[in-house]
């Protein structure tokens, strides 16, 4: 028997689909429609939304054109907007655009730090320090992420203890908070509800997020048990949105409407309009042609086909 | 704090793809193609199979040959096959045509009862206890299923105390097992939990199985809380086919590979091949064009594309 009372009271979103979600397209939205996704975003509610990377345009061309998005977005009361950047190049970039709110980033297995960042993960905490120092100049708040927190596609299992040390790390550099990824969506209920357990008797709640990808189906029942260890910030995407990189057609990132769904269920606030959030999933579908994987958002559209009950 | 250890050793699967799967189809199945169904879904290692239902083709044209499947189908060692009979009729066809296990239904809203079963809830329980007596008469054994009991589309809230009296009638009657349906997908994690607890509480671990829809993404979430709980036995539908009849497009039934997929993330055995699972799902897309809707066949066929890792 267990006490199914002790989630949270409150959650925050942190809405990763213009960059999470976009990166993995196979197609490239103009900056116009990025705009517009974001705006759609802020209008629904989400209050921390990452708009893009200042990643390489030949690694990620999806987000090439960050610079310009960065200069155009328009002002958005009460939105923190976030943007990722992989090294001192791209943290100039962001400095030159505008970007005020940073996310930098570490990978918890050796094969994927060298594939993903291009260099060992001695020199991707060495990278972060760096940027956590030009950042602290600029007064710059940074969020820390750590990749494949719950299993490596090239290595299988992962330390949680050394995801623990890294995500340390980059607090004591000054991260406002760490997220542990699970990357490619390898997580199982049973240990992220450990892992939840030690990440919040190390952290606290205020200091850690949460990010799932529903690759395997087990998106929403990863995020529901770290919500019953008591974990209240997630990463989510926009229609479930950003498939895994080597798995071209595997669903995304956890949906945000599909996670508001859950929360909703389960009393649990969020501070965000389900029905606006449904509205971004088709404008996603039907507009930006980009391929939604919620299932709120189909059911939605069914009922929509058959009339309301 | 919770202790995540919980789950049973071993959980017991019911595959209702044959019949409450393909029942939502647009399209009507081949006496064949339904064969073949049937025969990989038992190479995969399922011991109960829903095959089909002798329901008024009328109503149900996808299940309208399940007399000619019957007749034809071979012996699949240690395979239970079972068909659904929603009336004396049903039965008379049911055992014409050399049916041996067998379901009946009731439904727990009014509304559904009247509209799925033609019939107020208190006839559909006349009609059981009519079909119980006929099966008692000729040892067939049976199983009972309570339509909606996580919610109704047509009245919303179901009292889960009727559900719980409509199962344990069904019990009383000679019924095998009950299985609680969340017909429509409306149930979440909060209420199910809940819910399980009372129902083992009534009815013990052996006599019990749950019976999600993934319509609104929360399918697998409920298993999960269920699991939890100590429920061992749940419906599944091989490649999550069967959308809501009231919802077209929507994701159906949870799928048995996701479901899987979850039991050997937690070390949960099953006695099903999860390759050979998805070699089902793959079938039902490529061969049957049936439209799957599982997490782990979409991964899985990216994987085929992207290479192993």
């Amino acid at each position: 028997m267990q006490d199914h009372q002790r989630w949270p009271e409150r959650v925050r979103l942190f809405e990763v689909g213009p960059r999470d979600g976009l990166q993995h397209e196979p197609s490239t939205l103009p900056v116009a429609t990025r705009l517009e996704f974001i705006r759609r975003l802020a209008e629904a509610g989400l209050r921390d939304i990452e708009i893009g990377s200042f990643v390489h345009p030949r690694w990620v061309p999806q987000m090439a054109d960050t610079d310009d998005l960065v200069a155009r977005i328009p002002s958005l009361t009460g939105v923190r907007l976030w943007a990722l950047v992989p090294n001192l190049t791209g943290f100039a970039r962001a400095v030159a655009a505008g970007a005020t709110n940073l996310c930098f980033l570490v990978s918890a297995s050796e094969t994927h730090s060298r594939k993903n960042l291009n260099r060992p993960i001695a020199e991707a905490i060495a990278e972060v320090e760096r940027l956590a120092e030009a950042a602290a100049r600029r007064g710059a708040p940074w969020r820390g992420y750590v990749s494949v927190a719950f299993g490596c596609p090239y290595e299988g299992a992962v330390d949680f203890g050394a995801v623990l040390t890294l995500a340390r790390r980059m607090l004591d550099l000054g991260a406002r908070q760490v997220s542990l990824g699970d990357t490619t969506g390898m997580g199982n209920p049973r240990q992220v509800g450990e892992a939840a357990r030690q990440a919040l008797d190390e952290f606290g709640p205020d200091k850690l997020a949460l990010h799932f990808h529903d690759t395997r189906g087990l998106g929403m029942t990863n995020a529901y048990v770290a919500l019953e260890e008591g974990v209240n910030s997630f990463d989510t995407s926009a229609g479930g949105i950003g498939g895994c990189p080597y798995a071209p057609g595997a669903a995304g990132n956890l949906s945000t409407e599909d996670l508001v769904q859950l929360l909703r269920s389960l009393g649990v606030e969020c501070a965000v309009d389900f029905d606006k959030l449904i509205s971004v999933a088709r404008w996603l579908d039907a507009e930006a042609k980009v391929r939604v994987h919620s299932r709120s958002h189909r059911y939605a559209c069914s009922q929509a086909t058959a009339g309301a009950h």
